[in-house]
């Protein structure tokens, strides 16, 4: 695996002439290096450590580290090939078993390994995988678009965590819809909330908003609602790692309490994400796990000490955000409102039919 | 000045033989430093940068100060060494002008300022000092007796920010309570928010929980709604810097939050404080003014950055809790509940009477 610089536009995910393109986020900010995966090793290390993260950007990669498995097998016939991809496909969902986007890009490539010999199967393999990104991206401008029309002019919005290029194929879910905004000519403000433990937004979305030229403003955790207090928030949006059929959203640590603060002050809070992150089988958010991660993190952040090494901790990396403090959920084909169970299934089966 | 390492008992300010002892808390949690002031200067440095915080540790710090200045003071006269004095308490006030203590502690020792001769004003002045420290860890032990009450057996508190040792001469206000609780053997646990940006509740309320044998678990800030919404807070306590005569409260970034968040989810939400943080004259919330910080505070904590340097960031210091979601002030009279603006004017009388 070597590194180049990156180029001006930000893509977490890239494939080009047997080499997958990482783009490395545990270094942003402060440094933008592109690793060059030429082997399942380099994309499992590279998945496993976080330098590619957000559910989309996964399958992403997971789809292209099938490819490039593709590549570099030297199977004779199209059936043990499919044996090698199984392989390699078990290899990657085993670099972060909870991320559901990779085992559902690996079970999508592994279906389209089809062809009358070794060659026409590797071209349908990242055929496929090409898919995957193409489709992500559509369904980005589909989320941005739909959510562009729910934002009023010069609004205020506030956001959590990253939701933007870095973690999909393309402008990202809530932050797409802040982008689509933007670009539409509505002069938005953002307020960023840095995120603890892992600082996403002060890491990532304020360097892609500056990037792309919106006025933001980083603010620590807990300012969020003053601001609302003191009418400075018109709206709040994020996006969500899971979706039950009634519209409960697990995200980000800090994501319902933003959520139960709009409430209060009569301020709408939407979730954007695709119609993938729904899980009908999930009812309720009840039933939903809540990864608890390392303490170093709260007590650590990027390796600086903030309490002493044996304090103890907790850190829950997730909470669950009831479908009744959210506004709309805002899917590419549609923006879905309450109650949810309804307009969900409604919307997934829309989705079916495309 | 010079330093010497610190006994395990926690003293912000101690006055000996001449010199004021302030304990260095830009140092902690990691390094216990005990500054040896022996000039006016020394002082108003450790005050400058924080060496030394909290509204009463800073009214005790400048009691000591003028004590300090009497000693120095060459005056020959009373009337000099008064016109010392009110030289040295000028200077005070100037390094922290907005710390009421400060001036109130400096207004109070010049009115002491009495004797036939130098030598027993001189004794007067320390001996009005020493007043202000005992005073006020009095009034901790009496806002901690009168707070443990509300504290029910096994309870969890969610606290904010630094109450305790560090920032008056007792054991604390919001961690007075939360101490007597735990002495009174009610087996509590303490949820300590790290209090972004500065830290406090990481680096300084874990530090003395820790010390004082007090089962505690560190958290970010965003984490204390899910904590709520768990069932795992069954009351919140915090200090205040500033309360209106109507109840309404300015303490750290954050504590409005939690203070709605606590209505949200019916848990009882209360502020600790001595009735000298109290201003008659402010009738309500509406007019206190919030600091803003510098952004550094936010981009780069402790000099490591977290965002970009150029990073736009907002930084308010405070945020105003109004009366109407506090369940009780305690106050070392007793606990005022609402209507605050009767109990609070009420138990100001009887503080006065006593």
């Amino acid at each position: 695996m070597s590194t180049e610089s990156a180029s001006s536009k930000v893509v977490p995910v890239a494939w080009s002439d047997g080499t997958v393109h990482i783009l490395d986020q545990t270094l942003l900010p402060f440094e933008e290096v592109v690793l060059e995966c030429r082997s399942i090793e380099d994309i499992g290390d590279a998945i496993g450590r976080l330098a590619v993260r957000g559910a989309p950007a996964l399958g992403v990669a997971a789809g292209y580290g099938m490819a490039l498995a593709a590549d570099l097998s030297r199977a004779a016939t199209v059936k043990a090939l499919h044996r090698d991809l199984r392989l390699a496909g078990r290899y990657l969902v085993g670099t972060r078993p909870t991320a559901v986007n990779i085992s559902w890009a690996v079970e999508r490539v592994l279906a389209a390994v089809v062809g009358e010999d070794v060659e026409a199967a590797r071209v349908s393999v990242l055929a496929e995988a090409m898919d995957i990104e193409t489709e992500d991206r559509a369904s980005c401008d589909a989320i941005g678009r739909f959510g562009a029309e729910l934002v009023p002019q010069k609004a205020s919005i506030l956001t959590h965590c990253n939701t933007g290029h870095l973690c999909t194929a393309g402008i990202g879910t809530a932050q797409g819809v802040i982008e689509t905004a933007h670009r539409e000519g509505k002069r938005i403000h953002v307020w960023v909330d840095e995120t603890r433990p892992l600082l996403q937004g002060a890491r990532l979305t304020a360097w892609e908003l500056r990037r792309l030229g919106i006025p933001m403003t980083l603010v620590v955790d807990g300012a969020a609602a003053s601001l609302m207090s003191a009418g400075k928030v018109d709206l709040v949006i994020t996006g969500a790692d899971r979706i039950a059929s009634n519209g409960d959203c697990a995200n980000k640590i800090g994501t319902y309490g933003l959520a139960a603060l709009a409430r209060v002050h009569k301020i709408p809070f939407y979730v954007a994400a695709p119609l993938s992150t729904l899980d009908p089988a999930m009812s309720d958010g009840s039933g939903m796990a809540i990864e608890q991660r390392d303490p170093s993190e709260v007590v650590a952040p990027r390796g600086v000490p903030f309490a002493q090494w044996e304090t103890a901790a907790a850190n829950p990396a997730f909470d669950v955000t009831p479908g009744t403090l959210i506004a709309g959920i805002i899917t590419e084909m549609g923006v879905a409102g309450p109650p949810f169970r309804q307009s969900l299934r409604r919307l997934a089966k829309e989705g079916e039919g495309t």
